[in-house]
């Protein structure tokens, strides 16, 4: 008999957070590699029952998945590919980010000169009809209807997972998790042409996350033909993910032609710890695709010479009056309730639709109908002879932001005649209505109209948005200030009236920083306008906007990662410092799956058919319970494929056939059936063990294949041998032997923890070190595991999100009475301590005792 | 018989690096805490002979390093003192950044105002003094020899710590090592003092280094303050790293009143791994820092407004040509090729005084010689009537660089004199010599000498110099463009003429960047001048400065930390891939020291006797060597001098005397004697035992003090009870005895690696969680051990630095043979498995030799 006890009576509790607990989201759908894996398990459960379960051989996914993520922890196969980088050159990195700048550099350029024609295009038919108010009314809102739900339709067919802005996925990649599809070719063309689309269209809906999100897949492609090409360096995963994050540093500094900026930003909106060693890599790339990025404007004659994107002409000598500051301060704290009530807003609209049950149908449905729906609205209101003419309707996004970053005054009506660069102004001036309503208007209408846009299933990001609704409201409150100023506030002689295009600038910085949750908008403000003369005023309005959303809602991109439900950690809030009170003891799992080193195969098979976990502990022995390492898997699957394989199962009945001669007939029709399969079989099977101990990095791909064409063969074998009643027999026997570890790749050195590492140094390794789970010992037993998601539970339960806060369970009952897990921890070593002298010492309670005491004083 | 074989077999190979090995350098002398340490260990060992060596009780440096060091693998104590957190309010990180900012503003404001002071008296003097050429002369050098010899005794008397940039030693303390006498408010005086002097004296040296020293230096005294105050929050360990961290963005940021480019140039300067969530504590402290700042020089009415520090006002529409992208980046390269040089210089002098034996003497005998010396030559070369004329002698650095970024053409003598708020021009055009010639000669003159003023001891940085050096070369080249395209080289009619103070900005910016190995210069020198027209020149130029020095020379600080042998990790060379070659198992430390639960105390004695080690492996057993965790050395000394400690020493000849009424008189004497004693002795001898198995960190400070009384009476005692023979054989008998660890506080797990991790990993988590050492295991068995100083050897061996590239040793060897260390791997398991079977099942070699085969496959 096998100890069953030992696998049965710990109840299972850990899941990795499968597919199918995951709902469809308003705006791109989460399957990870793991709902195919997932899938296949479900499939080979139904197909057959007891042993074939678990004798499956491994699956393509845990195959993909066990070298593609997290590379931290696979330092054998890092090491064994590195050797190749011997005969790498220096120069290879730098090859790398110049092509990934230039096809970057060429792919937004491309894409901003598709979209600003399709934007003409439109202004020319709406302009051509200008006859018929209908036909004008009928041409202004087809177009960018049709565009949108192409758009929608063309991504949602050939890959949903472009849809959206793409730097939450980003985020979780870079986090160490994998999600494959996200960086495909087909993903690529989807996203480039749908947004190219989306953009085209008009609808209030930004570029830079998508960009973030072409950037990546560019590396992510170009890695893969380089890799192709020229093998070494580009197999390497490592250096794949460094990759990634100077990719992302592209995508933003293309997207403005804003390098620093761009990196910073893609620093602070990827990454959790940054390692400063790669921070050239982004300067680098950036500064180039900038740089190319610009150059083809000038060899285009769009521009004389390389210039900012929206380049403002504030006055140099004194840009702002010190006593302005108040007013900019003020600024960037409504900044910062606009940013956080955007977030929930945008939030909102997706989790109303996903509630209502009969909309949320209804859309699932028709799933091109809520895009058009959307577009519809949003353009009919900004038909400029209709409402649109209280809101400068028909400027594009472009236009509406050179014109609120204008440098004259829009309230005295155009002072400074000799500027005549800028010719959108006029789109304010309504002949009835104030410059202040427009401004109103426009930043009301706008601020919904984004929030609802946002959530339509196209790739779009929010960030240009709502730096636009941060430039109008800088202008709303700029022009307010010099109609109350309007000689300036400057005490003495000169008169240096108010700049309302330098509060525009602030606004602008302050949202989009809110929004984001960032500060490196600001040196995105400067790039942008080529000016860094108001660098105090944005600095300020910045820091006090992201100061105030921070406390009040999670970045956009955090939000957009809890509703598609992403495998990622949440930041601890900051100023909540009960996380340091929280400790692993309050939040692991205590019943570990774990196998012992005198396991039967048949507790393997039971704790194979109890969950989904990807790694199991291995311990010296359920008596001792000191951790030796972890054992994937797939490695117990094809551990016991080997046990009860095809080969083993057709000598068992060759001997079995020898020994008596009845069943002639059957089993030798079934050993003439295998006689043919046998030798196709076999070799592919010692391919696989072999694989499975050592080098199975080099042979992976050609691996999985065959692995695919045996598994098929398996199948056959298995429904031809089964019926035969001495194999039952057999598979009980060979299911009692005792593991053979051999054959078993075994991680001897699994992340620990200690019980009382509180829950701030977790949250810090776990982002450290990408991993996603780590087991916890005390004094080499293991006691508990945590994964991510004890751990995200942990810290949404601890921060204050929604302004309810849910303390752990444990927290609280500590605070009372302090030094009592002190006694565990030490108790703990004494066992041990009483173990290992064993017999020799009478076991004697009072060292506990006094220890306790001591504790005590 | 205690087992011998146990510890005496094992060669003691690792040690920290005592600071006995450090030598005098010329700025600065690096004496750690541990020196203080060793030094009491040394003298414990010349006091008595035997046994008192070890029954020590904890020395007053080693519980300092406890808590201080490595606040990442104290989570016990962090834990147990973070508890106090919950009564902590949101706001009080606020209120911190915000009184940092305040005080660092006002200090480093009043700072610039005595600097001004001192060099306006130095003008006054050499001015009211023009009849007398040979009076002039003195007064022009006396002043600046007074003052440099001022500072640089003054410091050496208070604080010779103060001495140099302090930028290198931040860095080291944020890696997580103890410098404890580099924040003492004695370090704050002297450095505040000596570099007001130090800058006042009119050197080529520099305040953005120190500057960072001194913020530093303010927080860690404000925490110290607040800690004092309020307790509470500010005794955390963690959070004051932080503030730290900030405290360097304030410093730089003070200094040019660049917040953004501030923090980025600390990031990149201090950390290896940066905590984004870390990054808005910068932001906000430096921003409200510059804020103060320039708010105090508006309010002192030296300024109109807020503005940049050193403004230019170079033309907005068309600032710079595509093709004179080109000359930017020869200008860049160049900056680069100089940058290395300038470090090499810097190390150079360091290092050929240092071996120079007589010179070495002499100067470690006469230390304010070698300052006076430089300042003399230096001051005479640049006496404005002699050498000084040809290279603008009689400007201030702030002067200097000011006309140097001026945007008029010197070489066409003026053409635009609209501008007069720049007067000091015209001392850089010399009546027969031509402007080329004055700026070639200030470049080479003020080349050497700031590499040589910067090795002189006293608190000074080489950021200025190296960006006023890197202006001027900027402007020689923009001279040159200048005179070859008079007219621009733009291809259609209109005229731009070339900008040479935009290349004087671009040269600052690469110069400083090569020298320091950043890319944020670029963002300073946006900030400095106000205006980033010439972002992409800047960036291309900072970039390509950079490619060129990393791969010749370390950055000057990292240079300095070579220098002063702080212990710091090295960075990994980029593009050294052959790191990725070099495992763990070859550079780890095998024959580690180690404690097994079943070791006598002799064991322990021995252990401790032979070397240093901070930190000693717990194993299970010599024969399974399964790593249970790690104890502090001051642990085991503590366990030692319990049990053989006076009391029980008492309780021994108390029971002696019962026994045998022999020496009566003797030991009665000798119990009289320790009767009085034995009272105040023995609590805080139970005191210690307490604190140590439990929560002494929040006794911590009182303990010390009591420990150091204690330690004074058991000297005494030990010195009045060794002379019985009767007690020799006592402490034989219980150093046989088995170790009773109950009484010990054992880090249950310690960090563990795996003999193929590879180097580039290990450097990786090492950086990261800031480790000194890890255990390498094999499934749970010890195997090695890792230093950092192991690293450091292996890092060092692997990237070249030098021109001369020394490979690991066991590198070569393995690229040829791949995949031979797998095997170990398995047979590793294999033998624990059949240990484990032990004799159920015999020992058959054949898997092993399978599984080869496997590999070999």
């Amino acid at each position: 008999m096998p100890p069953p006890l030992l696998v049965k009576s710990r109840a299972v509790t850990i899941n990795q957070s499968g597919p199918g607990r995951h709902p469809w989201v308003m705006y791109g759908r989460y399957t990870q590699e793991l709902g195919v894996y997932a899938k296949e398990e479900a499939a080979r459960l139904r197909d057959g029952g007891g042993l074939r379960r678990s004798t499956s051989v491994r699956s393509r996914s845990a195959e993909l998945l066990e070298y593609e993520k997290d590379p931290c922890a696979k330092c054998h196969v890092c090491t064994s590919r590195c050797q190749k980088f011997l005969i790498s050159r220096v120069g290879e990195d730098w090859i790398f980010l110049i092509l990934l700048g230039l096809v970057m550099a060429l792919v937004s350029w491309v894409m901003d000169y598709a979209i600003a024609f399709c934007q003409q295009a439109q202004k020319w038919m709406y302009g051509g009809l200008n006859s018929n108010m209908l036909l004008q009314y009928l041409a202004w809102v087809t177009y960018p209807v049709v565009l949108i739900t192409f758009s929608a339709g063309f991504t949602q067919i050939l890959a949903p997972q472009a849809v959206g802005s793409g730097i939450p996925e980003m985020k979780t990649i870079l986090r160490g998790v994998v999600l494959k599809e996200y960086l495909t070719f087909k993903t690529f063309v989807a996203k480039v042409i749908g947004l190219t689309c989306a953009l085209g269209s008009g609808m209030p809906l930004g570029k830079e996350g998508p960009f973030v999100h072409v950037a990546s897949l560019c590396a992510a492609l170009l890695s893969k033909f380089m890799a192709a090409l020229f093998g070494g360096i580009y197999m390497n995963e490592l250096r794949n993910t460094e990759m990634l994050s100077a990719a992302c540093a592209v995508g933003v500094g293309c997207c403005f032609a804003a390098p620093i900026g761009g990196v910073l930003f893609s620093i602070e909106v990827t990454s959790t710890f940054f390692a400063v060693r790669n921070y050239w890599r982004g300067f680098f790339a950036a500064t180039f695709s900038a740089f190319i990025f610009r150059v083809l404007a000038v060899w285009n004659q769009d521009e004389e010479t390389i210039t900012a994107l929206f380049k403002t002409r504030f006055r140099l000598d004194f840009p702002f009056d010190l006593q302005e500051l108040p007013a900019f301060a003020i600024l960037g704290i409504a900044c910062g309730f606009g940013g956080a009530l955007f977030v929930y807003l945008n939030r909102l609209i997706v989790e109303c639709m996903r509630k209502q049950k009969t909309i949320n149908k209804f859309l699932l449905r028709k799933r091109l109908v809520f895009p058009a729906m959307v577009t519809l609205i949003i353009s009919t209101l900004t038909f400029p002879p209709g409402f649109g003419q209280f809101m400068a309707g028909q400027l594009t996004q472009h236009e509406s932001l050179v014109a609120l970053l204008d440098n004259r005054t829009w309230s005295r009506q155009g002072v400074a005649e000799e500027f005549d660069y800028i010719s959108h102004s006029h789109a304010w001036k309504h002949p009835q209505v104030n410059v202040f309503i427009t401004l109103i208007f426009f930043i009301v209408m706008k601020f919904w109209m984004s929030a609802v846009a946002t959530t339509m299933p196209v790739p779009c990001g929010a960030f240009m948005p709502v730096f636009l609704i941060g430039a109008a409201f800088g202008r709303l409150v700029g022009e307010t200030m010099a109609v109350m100023f309007p000689d300036g506030i400057h005490a003495d002689g000169s008169v240096y009236p108010i700049v309302p295009g330098g509060y525009a600038v602030v606004g602008a910085a302050a949202l989009s920083g809110a929004v984001t949750h960032t500060v490196s908008t600001a040196v995105i403000v400067f790039e942008l306008t080529g000016q860094i003369s108001h660098i105090l005023p944005v600095m300020i309005a910045v820091i006090l906007a992201n100061a105030v959303a921070q406390s009040l809602q999670p970045s956009l991109y955090d939000s957009i990662i809890r509703i598609k439900k992403l495998p990622y950690l949440p930041e601890l809030g900051m100023g909540h410092h009960e996380k340091y009170n929280v400790r692993v003891e309050d939040i692991m799992v205590r019943d570990v799956r774990y196998i012992t080193l005198s396991s039967s195969y048949r507790d393997v098979q039971e704790v194979l058919l109890i969950g989904q976990l990807k790694t199991l502990a291995l311990v010296e022995s359920t008596d001792s319970m000191i951790l030796l390492g972890s054992i994937e898997r797939s490695q117990l699957q094809s551990l016991l494929s080997l046990q009860l394989g095809p080969s083993r199962r057709l000598d068992h009945l060759r001997r079995h056939a020898k020994d008596n001669d009845t069943h002639t007939l059957d089993t030798h029709t079934h050993l003439s059936n295998l006689g043919t399969m046998d030798n196709p079989l076999s070799p592919p099977c010692t391919h696989t063990y072999s694989n499975s101990t050592s080098n199975s990095a080099r042979h992976g791909v050609r691996f999985v294949v065959s692995v695919a064409e045996v598994s098929r063969i398996h199948a056959r074998v298995m429904r031809v041998l089964n019926p035969l009643p001495q194999i039952a027999e057999w598979e009980e026997q060979q299911l009692d032997e005792p593991v053979d570890f051999n054959n078993c790749k075994i991680d001897p050195a699994p992340f620990q923890l200690v019980e009382r590492t509180s829950l701030h140094k977790t949250h810090t390794i776990f982002s450290l070190l990408g991993l996603d789970h780590a087991y916890v010992t005390s004094t080499g037993r293991l006691v508990g595991v945590v994964s991510l998601r004890e751990l995200r539970k942990a810290i949404e339960g601890s921060v204050t999100v929604t302004g309810v806060k849910v303390r752990p369970p444990l927290a609280s009952f500590r605070d009372s009475g302090n030094n009592t897990t002190n006694v565990s921890d030490v108790t703990e070593l004494h066992k041990l301590w009483n173990r290992h002298r064993g017999l020799s010492l009478p076991r004697d309670p009072t060292p506990v005792k006094n220890i306790c005491e001591a504790h005590c004083n």
